[in-house]
C-alpha cells in the first residue's frame, strides 16, 4: 500500500472515530509522543500502552466537536491537522494540533503531536 | 529565545513576506526538503542554495493569495500550515502544505514540506 493511501485511509478512520480500522495501521511497537516532558503521556510505547492512553482520553474528555484535515505526505511520513472542542476537568477549550506520523514496513511506527498556542 | 517565540516570530515574518527577518532564523547550513525525489528541489543545502530556490520561486510563481496558520510546537520542532493560490507555467492551482521545522542552536537547521493531495 502506498503511503498516500495508508495516510488517507488512516485519516478517514480517525475522522470517523473508527478505532478498529485506524488501530490496524499501528505497529505493535508504535511510539506516541506529546510535547509535555513532565507528563506520563510524553512517551507511550507499544499497542497496549497506547490503547490505555486512548481509554484514558475517552474516560476524561468530552468531545463536543472534532475536525480532521489532511493528510499531507513527505516520504514515509504524513501530517494531519486536528481541531477539537473539548471539556476536560470541567474546563471547555478549543485545541488545535498537528500529528506527524512515521511509517515503517507499512505500519505507523511513531506519532508525534505538535501543539498550537 | 524559546522555541515558541522563535516559531511565532518566524511564522509571522513568513506571513508578512518579511524575508530579512525569517531568513535571520535560518542556520547557514539549513537543509530544505521537498517530497519529489526526482526534483532538484528535493534537497537544497545551505543558505546560498536556499536563497536561489527562493529566487527561482519568486521568478516562476505568481502568488494570488497565501495563508499561514500556526505554529505548532513539539520539542525542538514546529509545524506551520500553508495555503496558496498560485499560477505556475500558466496553470492556476490551490496548494496546501505543512512545513515542519527543526531548530538547533537557536536556528532552523531543517525545513521539510509535506504535501496535501
Amino acid at each position: 500500500m502506498s503511503i498516500e493511501k495508508l495516510a488517507k485511509d488512516f485519516t478517514q478512520a480517525v475522522a470517523e472515530n473508527d478505532a478498529q480500522t485506524y488501530q490496524s495501521y499501528w505497529s505493535d511497537e508504535i511510539v506516541s509522543l506529546e510535547p509535555q516532558q513532565d507528563s506520563p503521556m510524553a512517551r507511550v510505547e507499544g499497542r497496549e500502552a497506547l490503547l490505555q492512553k486512548h481509554a484514558w482520553w475517552e474516560a476524561n474528555a468530552e468531545v463536543h466537536d472534532a475536525k480532521t484535515e489532511g493528510p499531507y505526505v513527505f516520504g514515509d511520513q504524513f501530517a494531519v491537522n486536528y481541531e477539537m472542542d473539548v471539556t476536560m476537568d470541567g474546563e471547555r477549550s478549543q485545541m488545535k494540533e498537528v500529528g506527524v506520523y512515521t511509517v515503517r514496513d507499512g505500519k505507523i511506527a511513531e506519532e508525534r503531536f505538535f501543539y498550537g498556542s
